[in-house]
């Protein structure tokens, strides 16, 4: 099967580019799509504050609740940010884009870095959770759960190439019934707490973990602001609906909006009454079973049909976890292609593939998000402090370029507008406590992202800490590269002196008189006057022969120059490259030289082994030569001739010299 | 550093061609250099034979010595053979030269195929058991024993690419010292087991290890074949000197074949020496200590300066195994030479390299003898039995060959002489007893290669099995291959209407009118009268655009054609390369078309990746077609425009439509 069969098999016949559609998401669906990143945190937001809490012993684990709720305060002044971002950019707000219209170049890369390391990490973290849901019901798969997520990856990745409709039904139901399912679990768990309705209490989970560290070594405040910290992975996923405004249908802002509150609201209950009823209960974070299948475990297991809501809320925990890793196949490629647009990433992220989606984008995310896998052993709860860190810091500029936003606003007279390269702004009142709103939003994550920088430093903060800086780097090299490309090629200024003259002189480096030689010098005499056929000899003994076989076909040389260049060594690129120097650089200035080469092309790459590859050495090393034009005349091994009409396989009369393979 | 430089630090500056010198040895360093193989097979064969028969307990260890005989009695057999080919062929005669020249193509690619391989191992195994060597003196060693090896093969590939003269001294030193001081053990040994010259007797050395197997389950001729066939390693390295002869001074026949005889009653005194007092020690194989290290340790480590020789024998052992490693650094390379030579390996087997040495053939070796050490965990005993059976295949097959040569002597009249392709034959006497000679060697060492292949089939040599018939085929592909080429080359049939025309056509790519497109236009319009810009247009609204910019250059374009095509996907190579195919076949059949690909060249390699590889992509799908021929006209980013005489870092007044980077 060849590779575009392959091809074919796995990601479908291409698509012409009038099929772009654009299809439109309404309210249900929208909060489906947009919602299972947010509300699949769930699945691990409550465990990563336990896991800290751990370390001062069971006790210190009922700090769990009032943390929680801490986190959903910040959630709230979140989501309203947001709102007003989606209301003003409906085009798509995300940190990038609010960051490059308000505050500047500098901060939008610094927002650009952190999200497209947030999406990969979207990807790693969700699919590792998803693995582990898996794993706490089919404790067997323990070992294998690396393999399983990169095969994962390697599903969602195709499904992406082939293009998926963000709208389909399909992607609905699973964060639906996480919401019914672990919704249910809650309710039966609150009934059986309080002992309500007859339904037997809570069965007793009575488990003491000593502390492993003592309050006086790490500080009170340190642990609360650490344990905080890592709640805040909560947050994770809020922002998605902001750059996808343009996805729902009209008023797209406003549904966009409404949405949000939405999500906002059903997240954060869930994760209230999560943390309530895992501190209540009081389960203690265990490597192979998430916090969330204790707790369903505990509260389901022992009622009649009980197992069958543990399995579904397990089956759809890591459905909707794949579902959420799924909108950082969404959220990557669409970034980088805004920043590509911009010339901060490579152009050809902006490339559509054969299925009209940004095909760079998909697979560069699921190296990366394979790569931290593999790295960190499939653990999530180990990738979360790089996830929230870089969340943060995307929340924090981009509330900041509200503030900034408001003031741009207050600037303009009532009743009129400013057009910006992302939106139009119009004046509005309110000014004020929106303002507060925000400026308390950045203040809050901005403190948040310096509490996980420095509490998360050495479990992995360092890495965003030391990846930042380099990515924008990157985004501003790579900008100035295409900046100097349209520089160099630009023709406006082009002056008709600018344009190199052709020289009339064609060399022809030949390691033999053949067939395939012949046809290249036969190739040189028609477009120069001044061909030199280049001959490097390495054994003087077969002078004589390359000279018997050049006067044989006069109809050919005749006319033409041959030089043969004796040579000491045997590694004949180097006196070849000289002689073309010298040509173009002391012969023909400033003109641009001709340089013919004769190449045998075999019939497969294994054929291609067996003979020297100075037709390659050559073209390499003239590559690097501004004013060396070069021609390839082929030679195919195994073509018919045409005059002597012979049969394939038919072998041909005997006698003569065989030409030599060198070149 | 740059690669170059690299390559230079490491191998040292190229020599010319005319440094090839040809120092010839005396007997004495000749001895040395072609002896440290055969002599070096002491450090394991006596323990090979052991290893088969401690499977029936300590008991069974009594027939190692009888077993070593008959090996000693195959030896003598074996080196008899090889002065006769010796004194043949002095122009160097290992099997395969043999086999060309008196069996035929096949066996002599059995024979080469079989050599190889062995050569191969020649350098596996002896490094391993250097290192076991090294290992048994020093035992916390052990773990790090393939490490080890792998940096020990390195080291001598480095030399031997810097190219080592065979005659040097050094390799003299360590065969002579282990001679000396493997031989002085064993007298010393001897003089203890009688209890003569009042030195003290042997200690007691009381090992009983039970039988793992039944002699009823294995039975007592296959079980002693086995033996046998284990101690055939003692022959391995026997024929190099028969592939050397030419190094030797002259008459280099004579001597080669004189120091041949010399080699083999050292190696075999050695040997039984080493049985003798093995079996009569009681000495029982480990994995962790070799038994020629027991041997010594017993022998000496009680004597006043015993552990001086104890460390003179282990560092000796290992040195003599480096060196015997280093015999199929000599071996390798020279028999992939007559190969290529005769078109059954890759050409550039033959090329000498920058130190005159056949690089390829060294560095082949040096990889293919790694992944061995890789493969067997650096366990020589383990590679043993492919060794062995790549040794007698060769064996049976050069012996075979001298049987049917002394038929062709036998043909010549008195005082006759026959010219061969490898050598002159005169007519001789004596020819039945050494007919006979030769057919009972070759009747022995095929017996032992059936043994060996039986016995040891599940152990390893199913891989010498497959591997043997694999590598023929390979070697005859390779031969069909050049001598396709040669026929398609020459040009002693060459009629005038076998070449291909030009047609006076040129299509030009083009994504874009800029600099780059440009400059490829002119070349083109000076090539041919009808030159043909394509553009793949992919989006309608850029259509104007390029014909603005195309009619503003009249000077370049007036007279030539612009051809935009309409496309629907994004993949623009398929549109164009059906394009050329249409000109190609319909337009201008039989006749040669040409390409010009405008082709942006960046700085470096990072820059190359933020481009589409179109011009890469057309280049590489254009090579299949057999009439097409391609210019590349480069365009460097970074090159000074020479009108505007601008400096580099400057940056150009802005305004005017930029190019495109596409192609």
């Amino acid at each position: 099967m060849s590779p575009a069969a392959i091809k074919r098999l796995l990601i479908g016949k291409p698509f012409p580019s009038s099929a772009a559609s654009h299809e439109r998401l309404d309210k249900v669906r929208g909060l489906a799509i947009f919602a299972s990143d947010p509300i699949s945190s769930n699945a691990y937001a409550t465990e990563a504050i336990m896991m800290v809490l751990i370390a001062l012993g069971t006790m210190a684990l009922a700090l769990t609740m009032p943390i929680a709720l801490a986190v959903i305060a910040l959630v709230a002044l979140v989501v309203f940010s947001y709102t007003q971002t989606i209301l003003h950019y409906p085009q798509g707000g995300g940190a990038y884009i609010v960051a490059k219209d308000n505050l500047g170049t500098l901060p939008a890369l610094a927002a650009g870095a952190a999200l497209l390391g947030d999406y990969a990490l979207t990807v790693s973290v969700s699919v590792s959770a998803g693995m582990r849901a898996l794993v706490s019901a089919v404790p067997e798969l323990f070992e294998h759960r690396v393999l399983m997520a990169l095969v994962t990856i390697l599903i969602l990745t195709l499904i992406n190439l082939r293009g998926v409709r963000e709208s389909g039904n399909v992607f609905a139901a699973p964060t639906y019934a996480f919401i019914a399912g672990v919704g249910l679990v809650i309710v039966i768990g609150l009934l059986r707490y309080y002992e309500l309705l007859g339904i037997p209490p809570l069965p007793p989970h009575p488990v003491y973990v000593p502390a492993t560290a003592s309050l006086a070594g790490i500080g009170l405040v340190w642990l609360v602001l650490r344990a905080f910290a890592a709640g805040c992975t909560a947050l994770t996923g809020i922002e998605a609906i902001s750059d996808g405004v343009a996805a729902f249908q009209r008023p797209s802002a406003r549904n966009a909006a409404t949405t949000m509150i939405v999500m906002g609201v059903l997240a954060m209950t869930l994760f209230a009454g999560i943390s309530f009823l895992a501190t209540h209960m009081n389960l203690v974070p265990e490597p192979a079973e998430s916090i969330l299948s204790q707790m369903t475990r505990g509260v389901t297991t022992d009622l009649p049909g009980g197992r069958l809501l543990y399995g579904w809320v397990q089956l759809f925990t890591m459905l909707i976890l794949v579902l959420a890793a799924n909108t950082g196949y969404q959220d990557f490629p669409r970034l980088s292609f805004f920043m590509a647009r911009d010339g901060f990433m490579p152009r050809w992220m902006m490339n559509r593939g054969d299925r009209l989606v940004f095909s760079s984008g998909i697979v560069v995310l699921a190296l990366v998000a394979s790569a931290l896998v593999v790295v960190f052993h499939g653990d999530e709860i180990a990738m979360l402090p790089l996830y929230a860190i870089g969340v943060m810091m995307s929340f924090t500029i981009s509330q900041t370029g509200m503030v900034r936003l408001w003031h741009r606003i207050g600037a303009i007279p009532t009743g009129g507008r400013v057009r910006t390269q992302y939106t139009v702004l119009r004046s509005e009142t309110g000014l004020g406590w929106k303002r507060a709103v925000n400026a308390t939003g950045a203040a809050v994550t901005g403190v948040v992202l310096l509490v996980l920088a420095a509490t998360k430093f050495r479990e992995g903060a360092w890495i965003v800490v030391l990846a930042i800086p380099l990515l924008i780097t990157m985004f501003r090299a790579i900008n100035r590269h295409y900046d100097h490309v349209r520089r160099s090629l630009r023709t406006a200024d082009l002056a008709p002196t600018d344009m190199r003259e052709v020289a009339d002189v064609v060399i022809v480096p030949i390691a033999d008189v053949h067939r395939g030689s012949l046809r290249a010098l036969k190739y040189a005499r028609r477009i120069s006057s001044d061909v030199r056929a280049v001959s490097i000899v390495t054994d003087p003994a077969l002078k004589p022969k390359i000279l018997e076989r050049w006067n044989r076909f006069p109809d050919i040389t005749e006319g033409l120059k041959l030089e043969l260049i004796d040579y000491e060594f045997r590694d004949i690129v180097d006196p070849l490259i000289a002689y073309i120097d010298r040509v173009n650089n002391v012969e023909f200035p400033s003109q641009l030289v001709t340089v013919v080469v004769p190449e045998f092309v075999p019939q497969s790459l294994a054929e291609n082994l067996l003979h020297n590859q100075t037709a390659n050495l050559i073209r390499l090393r003239l590559r690097s030569q501004p004013d060396v034009v070069v021609i390839d005349v082929p030679y195919h091994l195994y073509e018919r001739r045409p005059a002597v009409g012979r049969k394939a396989g038919q072998s041909p009369t005997s006698g003569g010299d065989p030409g030599h393979t060198d070149t």
